[in-house]
């Protein structure tokens, strides 16, 4: 139930952190490229190709150890049909090496329209007798604006499917202040959001403490993420902004409790890229994407400490 | 530029509604399903095909009388990849029958993700010499709780490709007010929303008065909306929750300027399901839609007064 398949990886790798699956065709080696596209011509369906290669090389190398990816939904959207069934195809491989799978696509809307985006995203839909699984996600990033009516009816469906949500608290941009630092009776917005997530996940307890219901707080926000956690004990925080955005395992470190649990850290462009910073070859993109996940793993491990889902 | 092909369209049919192409498969003819669930089994694919030929059906019957059509992506999403090629094939054809075609996605995102978004929905992508328009949409729902990085990265879209957003403000949905009408310093945040879309539309000047950057206000709440009307002169509104939600056209008069500009409100279900409430044969799906739009404008059109895009 709630994230606590997540945490079971998370615990089981010894790794609080997720691999950001956000594809340029930019970020793709040009092997890849050029077979694709010699295949497929220079098309949406040649460029999708290429995106799924390189995931696929991906998840080969860092699948025993990380925990999870995080498709960002926008990047497959962009090479239309063809790329969201990369998308699809990218959470099927994931799965199938026993990645958790953290669709972020930042959904959001009301009652049956919502209802519409959990199955899509996380649920079954049925066609006459047959049940699909239309995406593949474990988890979804969604977007708390409209209130309660936008997230009951993920609840219903991640209750039935074993799924959790993580919802925009504080997010990691420069401007994410504009709106939610503005205070109402003295609290910022980003608190309220966060109180209704902790108060929306009582209908989605887990096991290890925290609940179906995770927000989004950006690394670049360490005070924040302190003060969250501190309003928050149940609420699991998706952390993005780390590394290519500015912020260090330092800033993260609050968000974790006593058991080395609380949070996982998000980071695309610095593990897609690994091999363009690293300046190594082009072929090599896999075992370098591993190497700064494991770098990463140490550097945030080091202020994590221990992570266990015992209880004594 | 800016919404003005769609205020064109608007005065062109003397219609300020656009019909929302929500198709869940319970609305679709049992005939159709039937047919295509023939042909292609009871899956995704016959699914999508099925409300492909639904939505078709409707477009039809509504092109020369209503001046856009809004498919909500979580109904297309929730067909899997073949719900998507739905999406496209849909706003491919309203677009061929002149439609002005409103993708209600809500998206949102930063920086260069919301720039995919952006590309996506509104824009051309680029895969080696070739361009492609990976999605048909001439303007794009979508949601400012990101704040203005979320939004910039639309504007240059928009700018180069001659289309609009809308940002969402006040929603239609009984919650929208847990966190919209909270006030800052006695500011309701929805208020707060609309005018950084009356500042972000200064990027997009229309020539009838009205910028690129809309926002959504729901029919639901009259006051409000009259009080947006008031502080955003330069801003169109997309109006949802109007007959099913409850909403009546005297509740979204206050849109409208002294020329019949200034908005334009949804009827997704009323006009979709309109075979299902008049009890006819299911074979006039699409007349009944038809009659239902006639129906809608007039009731609104009576409200509005004559549209006209003439500054004299």
């Amino acid at each position: 139930m709630a994230l606590d398949r997540l945490i079971e990886k998370i615990e089981q790798t010894q790794n609080p952190t997720v691999a950001g699956l956000d594809p340029k065709l930019d970020y793709v080696p040009e092997f890849i490229k050029r077979k694709c596209f010699e295949k497929y011509g220079e098309t949406l369906k040649g460029a999708a190709k290429a995106l799924f290669v390189f995931n696929k090389g991906l998840i080969d190398a860092l699948c025993d150890i990380v925990p999870a990816v995080k498709p960002q939904a926008a990047y497959y959207e962009m090479y239309g049909v063809a790329g969201m069934k990369t998308l699809y195809k990218t959470q099927e491989y994931a799965r199938s090496k026993g990645m958790y799978v953290i669709t972020d696509a930042k959904r959001n809307d009301i009652g049956t329209t919502m209802e519409a985006y959990a199955t899509a995203h996380l649920g079954k839909v049925k066609v006459g007798k047959n049940e699909f699984e239309p995406f593949l996600g474990d988890a979804l990033t969604v977007n708390g604006y409209l209130g309660t009516d936008g997230i009951k009816p993920l609840l219903s469906v991640c209750k039935e499917n074993d799924k959790g949500i993580f919802v925009l608290a504080k997010t990691s941009n420069p401007s994410s202040g504009e709106l939610q630092d503005k205070t109402v009776d003295g609290v910022p917005i980003y608190e309220l959001m966060g109180k209704m997530c902790e108060e929306w996940g009582r209908e989605l307890p887990g096991v290890y403490g925290y609940s179906g219901v995770g927000i989004v707080a950006g690394a670049t926000y360490p005070e924040q993420i302190a003060r969250l956690r501190e309003l928050l004990p149940h609420t699991f925080f998706l952390i993005p902004g780390y590394g290519a955005q500015g912020a260090s395992a330092k800033d993260i470190s609050a968000a974790f409790d006593k058991n080395g649990l609380g949070g996982i850290v998000n980071s695309s462009r610095g593990i897609m890229c690994a091999y363009q910073k690293e300046k190594c070859s082009e072929r090599e993109f896999a075992d370098a994407a591993r190497r700064e996940a494991i770098r990463m793993r140490e550097e945030i491990m080091d202020f994590v400490g221990k992570i266990t889902t015992s209880r004594g």
